[in-house]
């Protein structure tokens, strides 16, 4: 794991925790995004080589809403930043611990992303993320 | 807030849990600590300028064996680190956080510590630390 990519919150209202954890962090909000896969809005704020994420479900039935139903507002996951997701996939299956999701999926910002079943890591809902370079198709030819 | 110091994580054991967090993160505990005052046993795990820092309680009065109790094992609170706690603890206060407690207190790792309430930041406990340099009372004479 190379670094804490970002920290998951779920809020509410992206409304009035934008304003907030703008306050907060005394940084401004850089980006907002829409995951339709995941049904949640996204709101990052950069802190150090970390960003805080915000989770505002979409769907009162999405994953978002009914965490915050069950739990109240707070911290969802944490995402930790990996140089080959599949390689870091493979490693942690043999080590025991279990994949949510079998391949790797597109999440918020870019990313591929995969999620290791909280009960095997003491309640905490891990996730892997990876970058994804953009590849090119052009073609250098010596002239 | 310069970047993310570190995560506490609230666990039963550090003894089962320091090795499945160094298979997960696929780095050593580097170091374990008691803090008598807050009745907690840390261990801790580097992740790019980031730390994981387990809780395991010494008490089963205290603040992370009631954490658990309730909420069960999981993310406890995200600590921030600070260039001068006085100065942001006055800047949140002024902006309408409620800090826990009103004068820096000593924490693990040899910081100085202000936790605010999470009813004020969506259910989060956030953690602001600042690293104590130690001061040097040596007087140097011109010979």
């Amino acid at each position: 794991m190379n670094k804490i990519e970002h920290i998951g919150i779920a809020v509410k209202s992206l409304e009035t925790s934008i304003p907030l954890y703008e306050a907060l962090l005394n940084t401004p909000c850089y980006k907002t995004e829409e995951v339709t896969t995941e049904k949640v809005r996204t709101a990052f704020f950069a802190v150090g080589e970390s960003k805080i994420e915000l989770l505002e479900s979409t769907d009162p039935q999405g994953v978002i809403a009914r965490y915050i139903e069950k739990k109240g507002e707070g911290m969802h996951h944490i995402a930790f930043a990996v140089e080959d997701i599949y390689a870091e996939m493979e490693r942690l299956r043999a080590a025991g611990f279990e994949l949510l999701n079998p391949e790797p999926k597109p999440g918020a910002d870019n990313k591929l992303v995969c999620f290791l079943h909280p009960k095997g890591t003491t309640g905490v809902l891990v996730e892997l993320c990876m970058e994804v370079k953009r590849e090119t198709s052009e073609v250098r030819r010596e002239m």
